[in-house]
């Protein structure tokens, strides 16, 4: 079992972790944190240095971002999960986030990794694009043979031949990783899937499969997103979609983290 | 929707088709059989054709095994799915089964699915090691285009680089395949997973992501089994399993097709 | 050593196979195979059985078109290797062909492999799209295990997650099925790369490798072909093409087989 | 054109640069570098930062190996290149390195590929084990438009479903890449194949098909080798292997690049 702020993943509670794929402004970003702690939501989301494919694209706000993150994040008492992106970003992330994310282009930047295993603070690792799961159990055992043991896996779709969905998310990758390994692992269906339609069923079979979280991006004006729209749900879809996940999670006896 | 011996598939009622991977010998497809009736499962599964990678493998009873597979279907009441994998089969296994399937291998055999096309009955069409989705969709195509309208779509796993499980079962693939067709969508997670601990949560999971039935490989001895013993269920585990199915597609108005 | 009417494969000289993808009409063919012929091609190829993905796309002339192509090869004195799809083609094919050609997608139909090992008609066995190396020798087993030991494997590209090219050839499959067979090894740089401008450089590279052969599609008017004229080369392009090869194969103390 | 210590990359001669994978000792480096240069390879190559699976794995001499490379390599006249994994070890490799090379584990870590745009050092960028065409491309315009157009792009071999080799290496990228950019495009068959047996065939291959360079790991005692050992040539190896690669190059009027 991993805590992050008092939040517990891997126990009978299952905590939904949401909030936009980027932070854009302080308008956007206040805004859709304040609906989901609202609606229960125990743990926020949301991107400062994105990594995307073309140098044109934006890149999240970076450190001019920090600012107003932590400010939301104080002001409506809802702890940050947030992507890092190179060691150097590190020392002042931690005055203000509650976990660490590892994207799947990092996962195998074992400096980084090491770095994140000299702090406390969980790290939420994601699978690289074309990972085994050999290499994300190894990747994880970079940061805690360095003395962090609060690493949370995060399953998030793999490369295949298969090019109408964003990537394939690997089902089995769940029950597998929970067999090899005392340590909670998650589901990000919204990288999993890539798009709209697809996150809801994808995330349903992630938890009817045993996954101890969720990791789904949700906006409150998807169309205009500055970043992966096409696979955000509004605060209204996740609403609708927390009852089922309640009623799959009762089948195993679990339920829903709420705040 | 499409009917199997009277059970619909793509309705409120999903149905569990079970059974061996072979048909053995007749002590164990009777023992086998009767215990899934009285479990309530609604078709009977047992393959007669098994195409297997290494010649000197079992490949089934084949033509030897018709009567005493026809016999206890009929005794039992039971409806039977066999694979056939030769054009040359259809005329002889149409005089007692209740649905062909096709299997992986013959995804692509346009030849006999423009003949299973002449015929009424059903088609249970698996998706091939890495067809996409427009491949399956097509394939499905020939046999409808040529006047058999009964087909099902089955998601069995896919083949991506991961090893540690026999297939990589793409979830993404049935919300998609329902989404861009009206053909139901059913899931066969023990070629799917491969080992009997992971067959119970893909299972889940493809309910959860809107499976209108499943495929499940069930036998009385796996560890003596001539095929596929290392990812079949015993009875005991299946009816388990059952329950939980049961209670994962309440969350959607459905429930399991009973007999 | 496998030989193909008196040519061999696995030899010191290394037989370009050459010739449309379909057989389309007796203008058509006729006029390739003399180009090709005239140019020194030792072994003819085009499909008259075609499976392609949708039922609605030029099939092949089939039946119709084995007198023509029987014809053709006969009044040039060009020996043919065509596709079998179904083993009920095999008797009548038999009468005219020099080889048969096992396509990707019947790879894993050993019924039709068994029935084709019932022959002493040389095989030409292509990998099937996911197909392992092991699988794959296993395919050619089913051949040589039934009396037929004319067996020639041949490397036509693998499914990945590369969509830019058709498919991706796989230069390791040479080396290493040469390594663990004693079976010759032939290559399609057609279908390995699916660009014309890709098919010289891909060939080239096979015979660096230590392909025993090539297939290589070739069409007097690729705009217009029925199938895959995207991937043609002009017997021009191909007779560019030999010289570089020639080049390539005089490196290994070969040199390409000549009518 | 980008060239290395003035060593061209792009042009009608085509170098080779082999080394160890890892610079394990002076003896060994030295060792194995005085014979290279006797050989006539006109660039050293030798892992100080090896990105290694698992955290107990030799991970390279890191900052104590400088001093040695930067002495065997100024001492010999033998211009090195070596990987960076991490921003921060950039300015210490500037002093005495060639080129840098970003590892496959590294092609998406843009925050290291920014800095090394800020250099004028030449960039040897591989593709990553998953990495479409375009986000290879996209990585290396990272560099280049942060004002270092020094990039050389290099195919080390992708992921597929193949596991009998380390990697397929694909072949087709290699014209692909070349047809779609200015960048000189250089192999790896080393990684790309996995297998001593194999990397002479791969390499031939790469040559034929337009490669603007090699990679080679070479080693003096490859069985005792702290990594990779396995996929490494003895020099003997790797000088028979260069006159066969003269004789390829010699098809394309292009020649080995010497001393």
């Amino acid at each position: 079992m991993v805590e992050i702020s008092g939040v517990p993943f891997g126990d009978k509670t299952v905590p939904v972790v949401a909030g936009p794929c980027s932070i854009e402004n302080k308008d956007q970003f206040l805004s859709i944190a304040t609906e989901l702690k609202e609606l229960g939501i125990p743990l926020l989301r949301g991107g400062l240095h994105k990594l995307r494919t073309k140098p044109g694209s934006f890149q999240g706000l970076g450190e001019d971002g920090y600012m107003l993150a932590a400010e939301v994040s104080k002001n409506l008492n809802f702890p940050l999960i947030t992507e890092v992106t190179d060691p150097r970003q590190i020392e002042a992330l931690s005055k203000f986030v509650a976990a660490f994310q590892v994207g799947t282009r990092n996962m195998y930047n074992y400096d980084l990794l090491k770095e994140l295993g000299n702090t406390k603070i969980p790290v939420l690792l994601k699978r690289a694009f074309s990972a085994t799961y050999s290499e994300l159990l190894n990747a994880a055992e970079y940061v805690v043979s360095n003395g962090n043991s609060n690493v949370i896996l995060c399953e998030r779709g793999i490369r295949t031949f298969v090019t109408d969905t964003r990537n394939t998310f690997d089902i089995n990758a769940i029950p597998f990783l929970k067999n090899r390994s005392h340590l909670p692992v998650v589901a990000d269906p919204s990288h999993g899937s890539g798009e709209t339609y697809l996150v809801e069923p994808v995330a349903l079979a992630a938890l009817a499969a045993g996954a101890d979280g969720l990791l789904i991006e949700t906006h409150n004006d998807p169309k205009n997103a500055l970043s992966d729209g096409q696979q955000a749900l509004t605060v209204k879809q996740l609403s609708s979609f927390l009852e089922k996940a309640q009623g799959i999670l009762s089948v195993s006896g679990r339920s829903l983290a709420k705040l």
